[in-house]
């Protein structure tokens, strides 16, 4: 018979000390496999506790398969199974990637966005407008392409901002392009050979190769990327609107000698990677190749990384029919990855055209700090020795040194007064390669005048003596 | 010389009617390649405009590549190439794939939560609080692994509810169980057999062929999955606390028997989907398989779908350290695909207890739900015919129907009486193998109580002639 005594000032409820007993005993076998227990009257009795706290105990043995009842006969013991020692060797402790921890005064990286001017009042007030209104019908479903009414709203602005004709039915939405050119691989397969820029976003190129498919670099020359490269690729990954990080505006010839390119194989596809396109601070804005795509090989691609956040995570492409079907056919069981509560909030900022004002707004600010960065480079010891290119347009541009000191060195200097700029070679796979160039790349959008007031002084310090 | 006429009473800007007009020109041939350009003032002065209109035209040109400037030179007509032709019959349109548009009286869906119940009012404040104060630091950036934060949070609920020992660096938060699942496969690599339950979630099954990896099925028997199944298999994807759909708790002996499985061979990895295990009405929860994990071979994987809402798209997994070194050392170039405002506001929630006090009410919800619609059966015409299992834990529970015609026949007569219930054949690759088993399954969490006694009245009248 199965005997203990309880703790009855314990906070442990009697029928969890009388499971954990009965569990003890099994797991130290000394309640054999299919050993009858008690039953719960006689046990009850035995113990001076209720047949419901028994019950209890025996109910949760069962639910974890500690016991089992058999109809009309009694509780027995399940056969029990011990779990095999682990060996020492195979022990392993957590090897954490730490990121650069060095605190910078002044950081010039890119891909970021201004978080003074962030609209938080009025994303705060729409969120509490969609979550008492219309969130709770969409609790429970997303459609795989993302929301309807988020792709109108896109549609809208891809035609009204960057000559697009295309319709909610071409759109995906998905969290970052990253997922969406997952995506892409199951869309597209494989086997086909991605070529991406060089310089450029090498993340990419790491992404294709990661996800299985074959990728491939592909030099620039000045009017985009190298169409003579191309042989050995399928689907090339262009950024023409704005190179990355070179600021290139692909010419019109081009682009048509890339879509004439697309046309001619079935495989062929383009990637447009239209990046940062919403902020060309001269001129008017250079239509995306999109628009010109007759025989729909382009997969448009943008995000809202630029526009609000990065850490929104709010990407969208839009896809050829050809590709849609695929996707419709394949691959309808997948779900949209993007809170529909962030699909609902970007929607009713665009509806009511805050997010057409914030754009405006950005624009403005962001070239304020670009002129006065500029400026200050005009004005400073350095003007003889740098030449800015890729300024029009983007949150980033380039500033190119004439001097034989190597760019590693003058990244170095810079850096040991506490100011990181990005060297052009970081951008290539070889950095060998553009070993020639002395291009820096400044990302100063989430900047202040008062930083680039310290990082001209520092530059010129850490710079003017060697050039 | 370049002619033109303004339309002086258009809204387009005279330097736009003449950007347009060379355009033109240059589309159509009528300027040719490396033909020189009048110069600014030149053109002006023919045009009778100001030389900043012509400056205008002229560097729109030049940004979209249609015209280039040679210093101390001039402009000139860069080559234009022709977009090819498109043959008619590579146009295709897009052919939608239309969901189930039935609409039903009653729909047993599965994988809903109740929308009524759900804390509108308290994310909306805890919303507010996290733009207005804490997001302005973390607009730029989320960390690979997901928001810190919110790890701990995750890291506190699994030992307090789940009985797992783990920390913030062994958990990687993503949008949805489909991208984790498409993580873990870059990180065990696709050359792996990945065994899923068979019945299951078959969407798991897909997502593993259409990753490029191997999968297969494996069966069920009373004590969980058929460990006798698992030659083939490297890594199996189980639901150990309630499987999914037919509700089994894997007793502890075949847990131990799947762990010492794991243990002898190195590919050997469990996916621990712990899905709806929140919800758990009789008795205590069923500890989490990685609670017993010595040898550091289960990736436990979990999300809020259940617990707040399927359309929030987060969720979570504890990585092996093996894996997590993996994933320092290849994969930290990835972003956190989930919204950092998202992670916030459920840190925020789990930190002052809401998301505790939530669950708490959501569970006695859904037990009177379950309790009403068991009981509806149980008084019902129906009551000599059927058994009711698995119902002592998640949101859904199944119906053994004894009878000798077939499920599709019993399916069928209630989607014509407007009562939506799903067949345990769906739920399997080979829709034969079960046909045997009367089985349906119900998922009740998103109904009320006036929609069990609609769908009552309606499945007596479906059924009742026919058992």
């Amino acid at each position: 018979m199965i005997t203990l005594f309880f703790d009855y000032k314990s906070k442990i409820p009697l029928y969890e000390q009388l499971y954990n007993h009965i569990k003890k005993s099994i797991v130290n076998m000394e309640l054999k496999a299919n050993e009858k227990l008690p039953s719960k009257r006689k046990l009850a009795n035995h113990l001076k506790i209720s047949v419901i706290t028994v019950e209890s105990a025996y109910n949760q043995l069962m639910a974890e398969g500690y016991i089992k009842s058999k109809p009309k006969s009694g509780f027995y013991v399940l056969p029990y199974i011990r779990l095999n020692p682990v060996s020492k060797e195979k022990q392993v402790s957590i090897i954490e990637k730490k990121e650069d921890q060095k605190e910078y005064l002044v950081d010039f990286r890119t891909n970021q966005v201004d978080s003074l001017h962030f609209p938080y009042n009025e994303i705060s007030k729409i969120e509490r407008d969609v979550l008492l209104d219309e969130y709770s019908k969409h609790i429970n479903h997303v459609d795989y392409l993302g929301y309807y009414d988020l792709r109108e709203r896109i549609t809208e602005f891809l035609f009204e901002y960057r000559g697009i004709k295309t319709n909610p039915e071409s759109i995906v939405i998905g969290s970052g392009s990253e997922y969406l050119i997952s995506l892409l691989i199951l869309l597209l397969g494989r086997d086909l050979v991605y070529g991406v820029e060089e310089p450029g976003y090498l993340k990419n190129y790491r992404l294709y190769l990661d996800y299985g498919a074959n990728a491939l670099t592909v030099g620039l020359d000045e009017s985009g990327i190298d169409i003579n490269q191309l042989n050995h690729v399928d689907v090339v990954h262009v950024t023409p609107s704005h190179q990355f990080p070179k600021g290139i505006v692909t010419t019109i010839a081009r682009r048509i000698e890339l879509l004439n390119w697309a046309n001619e194989n079935e495989n062929h596809y383009i990637i447009e990677d239209d990046y940062d396109s919403e902020f060309r601070f001269n001129g008017n804005p250079i239509p995306a190749m999109k628009g010109l795509d007759k025989a729909d090989k382009v997969i448009y691609m943008n995000s809202f990384s630029k526009s609000i956040a990065p850490s929104l995570r709010l990407s969208f492409m839009v896809l050829p029919k050809k590709l849609m079907n695929k996707y419709h056919k394949s691959f309808s069981y997948f779900t949209c990855s993007v809170p529909m509560i962030t699909q609902m909030i970007i929607e009713k900022f665009m509806k009511t055209k805050g997010y057409e004002k914030h754009l405006n707004r950005m624009k403005i600010l962001y070239k304020n700090k670009r002129d006065y960065l500029i400026s200050l480079f005009e004005n400073s010891n350095l003007k003889e020795k740098i030449e800015i290119i890729g300024e029009e347009a983007g949150l980033h541009f380039l500033i190119k040194i004439n001097t034989d000191i190597k760019l590693e060195k003058l990244i170095e200097r810079a850096k040991n007064l506490g100011v990181r700029v990005n060297g052009i070679n970081e951008y290539c796979l070889e950095k060998q390669k553009v070993q020639t160039e002395k291009i820096i790349v400044l990302g100063y959008s989430h900047l202040e005048n008062k930083d680039f007031e310290i990082a001209i002084k520092l530059l010129e310090k850490a710079w003017v003596d060697i050039l």
